[in-house]
């Protein structure tokens, strides 16, 4: 009951910020004149200068402050590229349609629901079942099409509409398809991330950079994402904006030379260990967590300490955002290490940055794909005799022992670092033979001694020629934004105590309009000085809001408090105005020479609030 | 011949533009590890930040300016929205196909070149030939695929590329077409203009203006236009950013209460009445083309003079940009004035940006086809009385006399204007009948007296209700910047003389990166000053390139021309450095304090570098 309780407190907050943001345009459900299509909202007026502002400082606090090279490429991409990253064939959620209306649902959705509706609702229920049920949402993203459909016929789930039974489960890609040009012979896809534009220039990218690592891309854009069917609002959908920087490194150096500069910033952490052994959250020092090696480098140290200052500097919370370790069985084979930036919403915590250290796997696979070499050299001083693993597979007697498969075990066999294929050489020398695991046949199997050579040789080398390592942030601009709404939002009663008024207590940096002008009371002079101040504040580049309509000041204070306007100027004379700050609701008197240079002062983050404060008369009304 | 070698010359500097713009990654054709994909290129670091540039200034110069409502919507768009708007039907191109190998072409194309090549290469060319491929050329635009494939088979033209047969010609929409959802039953489009996301939008706008006109709204975003075989390198592109501005308006009032701002702007212009009878632009006074008529209204020639200092001061050059009138054949029926910002570039006059009067057309096919009201209130002071028209169709007697085609002529006949029905009325007063164009059916029909009444009455208003207006200036960004390239581009022998280098005289407010750090030569007390340097830049938020490396200091001055840097920061003592502008290559000498502001003076446009020049010691090296 009292987690009953507080899934309806979240629940009512929800509804008062969404109901708030839909009515003053921050969101209109798009094509709503037709009814809208599930997933897609458009960005109104303040919320779109909100989006700008959060993507104006991004560049300026990761872009610019790296000196990262910026690209923009087209979202329509071709079936090869999204073929070689692995998006055509692995891309996909598990569905099930209703077998009579072919209403599709997202298969591993009606397992949750029913799990959680039997645990929340089943007064019946047994113990040995509620852990059954309790296992199952634990487990429900490593289930397999098999393991979900036969759990969904042995619960008897039917389709939520209809009751109708469904199919078995299979698999949907979730990217938007289309064709390249008239023919119908060039499928294409609207891109599901930027990375993928990025990873194909990385030769051009790399010469640009003087032939130097480490160095970082950048790139905002539109990703894409076909929905099987849009739940949580403005957190799934089917078009978003990512911003995401692939920095590409040595894989023998992932030191940071700037780590100093954050190696101090505490914050709350979730590795994997504390989440596996049933912890919460705390606080570490990144220096620290780094130094412990519960974070695998400075390179993904620093970008988790800086994203931590980027998402704080907008508003969120830091009381309510989460650096959160992905376990084992969440990350890719190839991964290095994954962290992601959760923030705590009404919908509980919401994955809103990736910070992850993909090491070669992007780059390896495109030039795979197109025999283009998409590495970095080292030069030597003077040539360095290297010892080097060299590993040759005897093919036919592979070929014997595994037909078919011999591609993948010989792949497998070359993949081998030096550490494990020395340990397998001693093995063989030893035993004769080792089990050695595919993941591309997803087995073990058995390696004879006459099946290969392994050995070390002494080579002169002149440079050392490897695929970088790329560490990818990867930010999900509207769920930032969506959460720094949640986190903006307050209510307070009106001067006369019989209403609830909102505010969004936006940093000026977010603000979506930094000041309005009222003229106090409505008469020709008033007007012409507020068109006057309004003028003044174009020129000095501070977007604003000039409302001269007769209605009460306390009235027009609260509607732009609703937009989270940070300062107020009101026309009561012809020499002065006064500036309101919206949270503290303290006003000061400012000649009307000095406005737009202190409203420039105080939004562009040059003086706070209280600094002017105590510069300036105050004034109480 | 003259004029083969002009050809040649563009061709020639053409080429130099580009393979700068490629070598330094301005651009770089997508996908190329896979061999690219026509039609669509990424902006590489330079460009992006260009891009960033410029649309940075297109939000200050409209959307601040003039308080515009920016809108941010989807590019995937439902198959009704583009239906209403009439690109489902209309927005296609005449396409040919390879009739052995399926190859297609655009129908017109075909037809262009092989007048063109005509014209330019047959020698026993007769004059009377001559005047009937002209005669092609002019009215290319305006053929049926009916009369475009007749040509074709006369002139026996082939495949270009096989010599094939080719089929006729038919319509390919050129939208692609995607599915929304899992179910295959929602057909989408990528949009092919950002305007609809405002247009479906209207109503919600209208009332978060406080539901009063004149307004405008506005968006940037991603259009996509699947071309039949995209030619023109990167002016004819398949995925482009636009930037939209739709500034509704009282049909009855096109008045702009800052028209005086602009009235006094001359500039190149193009009027439909001198491109009929064969003259040249010519310099106008846009305040005189509005009094004389020459354009619509007031509020069409604001947003073109608007339109002027947009790009003029982004470096386009005022002599090689004009304003044309579309003609009559051009313009669709419902515009009331159209006129486009050409820009003349290599490949000739290019369209940059159109300004249309397009009417109510937009607002009304979305009002029919949702049946929501998208219509602005005039409130009157008090009850007006006021004379109505009023056309009444006999319904049973056009039946009888138009059968299936009663509802076009119905349509028609309520569309009529006041004048027109008053005329109307008195024909059929004194002849019993007249022809009437009904537009839909392409024909007239003959309207007798039985099968109307028209008649004026008289009532009382207590407002007026009317779907406004739209003025729509519609900026192809992509092209915008490309002619910009062609316009700032010249070379410059080096100081030795064997060689030429390549400028870009960028203005600062465009420049992808603001200034250069080098220090003079390769020692640590001057990287420690050019890194303080570099960290005074970024505080100040000017973008920078720091190049430490021992080339000699004119090398690195001509690789940062190339890229458009205005200003090189050259270190060379510790305690003052020079700063050196990109085209006079001349040089003062600043304090290591001071620098970065004088640099953000020069760069944000508060001082010209000709103010600082007498400012502070000169310096010649």
């Amino acid at each position: 009951p009292a987690a009953a309780q507080e899934a309806q407190n979240r629940e009512a907050f929800r509804q008062a910020v969404v109901n708030t943001l839909e009515r003053r345009l921050f969101y209109i459900p798009s094509f709503k004149i037709y009814r809208g299509v599930a997933g897609l909202f458009d960005y109104g007026p303040p919320g779109c200068a909100v989006k700008a502002n959060v993507l104006a400082f991004w560049r300026q606090h990761f872009v610019l402050e790296e000196n990262m090279l910026e690209v923009d490429c087209p979202s329509v991409t071709p079936e090869i590229v999204l073929k070689a990253s692995g998006h055509v064939d692995k891309f996909t959620d598990l569905m099930v349609k209703d077998e009579k209306t072919g209403t599709c649902y997202r298969a591993d959705h009606l397992l949750k629901d029913f799990c959680k509706e039997k645990l929340e609702k089943d007064a019946t229920l047994t113990a040995e079942k509620g852990a059954e049920y309790k296992h199952i949402l634990a487990v429900l993203d490593d289930l397999s099409p098999e393991e979900l459909g036969a759990k969904i016929k042995e619960y008897g789930i039917t389709a939520p509409d209809t009751k109708n039974p469904l199919s078995a489960p299979y698999p949907f890609n979730l990217m938007f398809q289309t064709s390249i040009g008239p023919s119908g012979l060039s499928p294409g896809y609207m891109r599901p991330e930027t990375a993928q534009g990025i990873f194909v220039n990385f030769k051009d990218l790399y010469y640009y950079n003087g032939s130097k690592l480490p160095f970082a891309a950048a790139q905002i854009g539109q990703a894409f994402r076909n929905e099987i069917s849009p739940r949580q609002g403005l957190l799934r959908v089917r078009e978003f904006t990512l911003a995401e920087i692939e920095h590409f490194v040595d894989p023998e150096d992932k030191s940071h030379p700037k780590f100093a500069e954050v190696a101090s910033l505490e914050f709350l952490m979730f590795p994997r260990e504390d989440q596996v052994s049933g912890r919460s959250e705390r606080k570490l020092v990144i220096g620290e967590a780094v130094a412990q090696g519960i974070v695998n480098n400075e390179t993904l140290g620093y970008f988790i300490g800086r994203v931590y200052l980027f998402l704080t500097h907008l508003g969120i919370d830091k009381e309510r955002l989460r650096f959160r370790q992905h376990l084992a069985n969440e990350m890719a084979h190839y991964a290095a290490d994954c962290w992601d930036a959760e923030i705590e919403s009404s919908y509980g915590w919401i994955e809103c940055v990736g910070i992850a250290d993909r090491s070669a796997y992007d780059l390896r696979a495109h030039m795979d794909k197109s025999g283009v070499a998409l590495v970095a050299h080292e030069k030597f001083a003077e040539p360095k005799e290297v010892e080097k693993l060299v590993i040759t597979p005897i093919k036919k007697e592979l070929g014997l022992a595994f037909k078919g498969k011999q591609k993948m075990v010989v792949e497998a066999l070359e993949a081998m670092g030096e550490k494990e294929a020395m340990e397998m050489k001693a093995a063989l020398e030893s035993k004769g033979e080792v089990d050695f695991r595919v993941c591309t046949l997803e087995k073990d199997v058995t390696i004879k001694m006459n099946m290969l050579t392994i050995s070390k040789e002494k080579k002169k080398e002149h440079q050392r020629v490897f695929i970088p390592s790329v560490i990818e942030p990867s930010f999900g601009i509207g769920r930032i934004i969506y959460c720094l709404y949640e986190h903006s939002f307050y209510t307070r009663p009106s001067r006369d105590g019989d209403e609830q008024l909102n505010v969004f207590r936006f940093p000026p940096l977010v603000a979506p309009i930094k000041c309005t002008v009222f003229p106090l009371v409505q008469n020709q002079e008033y007007e012409e000085i507020a068109k006057r101040i309004a003028k003044s504040l174009i020129a000095a580049g501070i977007s604003y809001k000039i409302d001269i309509t007769g209605t009460s000041i306390g009235k027009r204070y609260a509607r732009t408090d609703e937009l989270g306007v940070p300062l107020a100027i009101t026309v009561d004379s012809t020499t002065s105005v006064t500036i309101r700050e919206r949270d503290s609701k303290k006003q000061i008197r400012v000649s009307i020479e000095e406005v737009s240079s202190v409203v420039k002062e105080v939004t562009e983050g040059l003086s706070t609030w209280n600094d002017v404060l105590w510069k300036y008369p105050t004034h109480s009304s």
